[in-house]
């Protein structure tokens, strides 16, 4: 098969640099376009890049020379890791003028006709794609993924979603530094200390679980009942975000129950064999102590999400914890394997 | 007045350091004998020490020889910071012989004839003392101070108990690794990392609290009816416990007045004016991003418990962060607190 | 006595605020004006900045009104917090209009008429006060400290210096991140790492102390001759800079007399007995692992410069570990005792 | 080729798990035996063996059964990680019985007769086996790897003394928390700060470079001439010892010369193309900051050393920066390397 020419907007930042990373040796996607703010156009890659993520920069991409973020780049496909500030009209821009859009990016992520996607989840709602091309009248069309501590929460659960409903859930958040991007938070700030707010934060996590857990009706995501409730705090850990879970049933349910749900879940990306889809997308550890963000967030090449401590909740039903690689599954990732899936179901005709 | 002569059994480890720290300057009560282990038994405190928590030990202290643990210290009142294995039978041996055992070990708190206490909160859990003397023929007693994640919590809901009544309380904690003691948690486990489990603690932060809350029916203390689920972690700080918490209420109440309860709580041990009292026992802190445990553990002398981002929770009621100093408001400072209101209420006599 | 009224140029920045802090008590000076650049003007301090420094803001400063870097500010001495780039003139004008400037910034460190002053080791050099003055027809003056890692350095080897002679000094440092400011350096970039260059700090480390052990010979410093290398580090501490000395002398000397050197030095701010002056410019520790950054950089109030490990080098003649409170004695405290001796020798007329 | 069976002494700690780890896959050996204490034996090696280095311990070896360390293994060459203290007399019993011992502990690094051995550096020095055999009449023999901060100072200088020669060598190191093992330096004395003591550390640094470059006259090693001082630094880091290296050399060179000679250098292990051997032993980055130990210690698969900010030094003649992994080079590795260095020169015959 031959490759698809694929394009990166926003490159030089920390996901840009994960999409870079995650698209090397990609069986299907070659990137042939690398575009930045105006401020890196012209340069190459390498000159303008700061290289921050494990590794070394790959070589076939050091020599490129970074382009405008304008909807001229030699691709059909865009991964977009732009800065939220940016990334609404310069998507919109790209999406009318026939390309492909999957986003990182939270600015049209409430958008009604906008999936909001997890493939394992709500693959279904690819179906807003058609009514989102007709409404705006684009040739391309617009999908993004969720924020990274939303993402990983909803994998986890979907399991136990689809076995026994879900009523309540309630989350702690103890999140990486790369969360927030590069530079980020101070190291003075972080040494030795947990800070209990991430702006914005909270109100995605309790805002995403409900659209992608919606139903499609007609032309719109009917938004799922249930109530969340998040507190987010950074840590003095690099990447890999911990969530402390408990969540309410609507059924009731018994403990093996619980861990065989999330142990047995495969879902549409594992039955395509998507290449970026992890064999086992919730990976349950039995250790007391796991799992752990600098020893679990590699499972699955970082798109495993991984569980443990799953034991009974004496204010909710049951609770947990779950990690997820924030810059892969979260991210980069992420919007890669929406990509995967959007070829796989023929939406990159 | 003349200074009470006071020992400390367990002077060498950890808390028996602060308590050695924060009775250097005592008012109210002079060290006069310090025991441990066999081990350090005839040796200085200087001989015998790693010194491990901030600042220099206190001269006076240095050349003082080690005893063993046996009841015959020249001294009326005993700080127990022993090892919760050997704490059982020592702490007995002490009270039979008609010391006076102010305990931060874990061994006696669950007695249904021994106090629980936080002076703030239960102080009326005094009247057991009695009940355990005559029940063990003892001439002494022990008082037993909470778990440090139990005693912040519990202290910081107090208001709102007394305001609104509680019924449930959803708990994770971000616990620092002097928790653990020293050496406790290897480096090489902890850096750039989180465990999500302390053995032992969520235990004994779910059963605590009801006892602490309960009510003195006769001899016995009927436990408090409310649900309580914990998630404990360890995190790479030194000193000071958050806890990102949501309650649910009995009564309704308005975000004005939860946070009022909480700023203007003022108990007993305000009242009586106790040296190591701080003047608030809560202090509530309006920023968006406090507390953090590297910047408000000090708070009130290591005595307050910092409490902010009170805000509405979807799930239950209300959710806050709260943090208090593990080692002087959850161990030895509050055991020492525990023993100004024993002589205070005239329990030294 | 009544107080000297005093302005802190650059208020709000890391070295600001601690000009803040250590000026809020201080016994002779009493801060009457607060100067920052334009985009903080005419807030109050409180708005104007983000409190990074350990403890809270002095209540009195809370409530004052930021002014613009002008010469007309309520006092007759200021100190200087401003960042390199932008201190030159600024400097320059208020000594031009009478100021008295004590600058911890580094413009006119090395300009041959202005002092780079280190109170125990040269304070003959306040004679260029004069030449400085005539030449440039200032009314006031600028004295400079050295940067935080020179002063430290040149502060513990002044005793071997002057009993010993200096022949060479190879030095490596590891920095704490204080010293980078605030934000500085990248969470991201520095947990669980550490970085091999900091940019421009080797070329001070191995230029100033040849200014500063220089002698004043008529209106000029004559520099010292003596080989210095140094290699600058970044690591994961708060505060305080450690630094591995090598150093060869001109004389030998006895591992005690070497060591009896460093303990008893004493210089003329202990004589004069200055507020800021350490009783012990130089602390030695007797333990085979100290010093260490987070247990002995109080010392002295953050004055003294604690040393360890003295012993014999098998390269040059001697090794030792010094470590110093890069923000204390490094930056604000020391443009602070500048100040005092300044006042005691009469320059503040 | 069929694989060579091999044994791992004290397989259940932390170089015990390295060794486990890199041997998994290798092309020409075969773990055929796990030993440890009597406390381990008997259980499977997942029974017995706390992971605690990177990745999951190979399923391979996890129902193995651990043996006792006596010398009726089922191999006929060892990998000893014993501890310094048990690893003397049971090293020379297997070699005694016969088994080539390929050792990382100290016992036996500075007998007269035993090879202190690296690859790339002194291969002649094999030459001793038989001069040890003969004088214990052993079947067997003991060879043994450096200290972790020896192998990557004396490997990075070794084009430098082919060269130029060496005279004098300063050397700082600021070294992981790997290298304690495990549980080594608690979270409590290392979090925001550094430790300026390894015991015994400087000794060996200060100590094996010398028989390393000795020479081989007759039966015995002439140890080199040149001056060593090591200051050595414990810092928050996990793996990746990182030195600041100030050198003397015999023979003037152009800075050209110096990086030309670190990254032209090949030695025996290149040309013999041992598996474990780096393609490049030495790796110099030009970047002004790196090395860096969370960046480059994996280089080479971790058996390279990594070079960086080469410049002349004021007070010796060159100075730099170098990084190597300290359990993969310095420990387990390089005695992997070591043992098939003896299978291609015909020593495991």
């Amino acid at each position: 098969m031959e490759k698809i020419p694929v394009g990166i907007l926003g490159a030089t930042g920390m996901v840009g640099q994960w999409f870079v990373k995650l698209l090397a040796h990609h069986p299907w996607f070659e990137v042939t376009a690398l575009a930045a703010s105006a401020r890196s156009a012209g340069k190459t890659y390498a000159e303008a890049t700061t290289w921050v993520i494990p590794g070394e920069p790959p070589e076939a991409v050091q020599g490129m020379v970074i382009e405008a973020c304008d909807p001229h780049l030699p691709c059909r496909l865009v991964f977009s890791a732009l800065p939220g500030a940016e990334a609404g009209p310069i998507e919109e821009a790209f999406a009318a003028a026939g390309y492909v859009v999957s986003s990182n990016a939270s600015s049209h992520r409430y958008d009604p006709d906008v999936p909001l996607l997890i493939p394992e989840v709500n693959p279904d709602h690819l179906g807003l794609i058609e009514v989102q091309r007709r409404r705006r009248r684009w040739q391309g069309f617009i999908v993004t993924c969720a924020n990274c501590s939303t993402t990983q929460l909803v994998l986890a659960l979907e399991p136990l979603r689809r076995a026994f409903g879900i009523r309540a859930i309630s989350v702690v958040t103890m999140q990486a530094l790369s969360g927030a991007g590069y530079p980020g938070v101070p190291g003075l700030s972080i040494l030795g200390n947990v800070i209990p707010y991430i702006p914005g934060e909270e109100e995605k996590l309790e805002r995403e679980p409900k659209k992608i857990w919606g139903v499609l009706q007609g032309e719109e995501i009917a938004e799922a009942e249930l109530a969340i409730s998040a507190h987010c705090h950074r840590v003095a850990t690099r990447d890999g975000h911990l969530e402390a879970v408990s969540v309410a049933l609507e059924r009731e349910a018994a403990l093996e129950e619980v861990i065989a749900a999330l142990e047995d879940f495969r879902s549409l990306p594992q039955e395509l064999e998507l290449p970026s889809a992890p064999a086992r997308p919730i990976v349950v550890r039995k250790e007391p102590d796991r799992p752990q963000p600098r020893r679990d967030r590699e499972e699955g090449g970082g798109m495993s999400v991984v569980v443990g401590r799953v034991r009974a909740c004496p204010v909710l039903d049951w609770k947990l914890e779950l990690l997820g690689h924030n810059t892969v599954r979260g991210a980069a990732g992420g919007a890669i394997l929406n990509a995967e899936l959007l070829l796989a179901q023929g939406y990159l005709g």
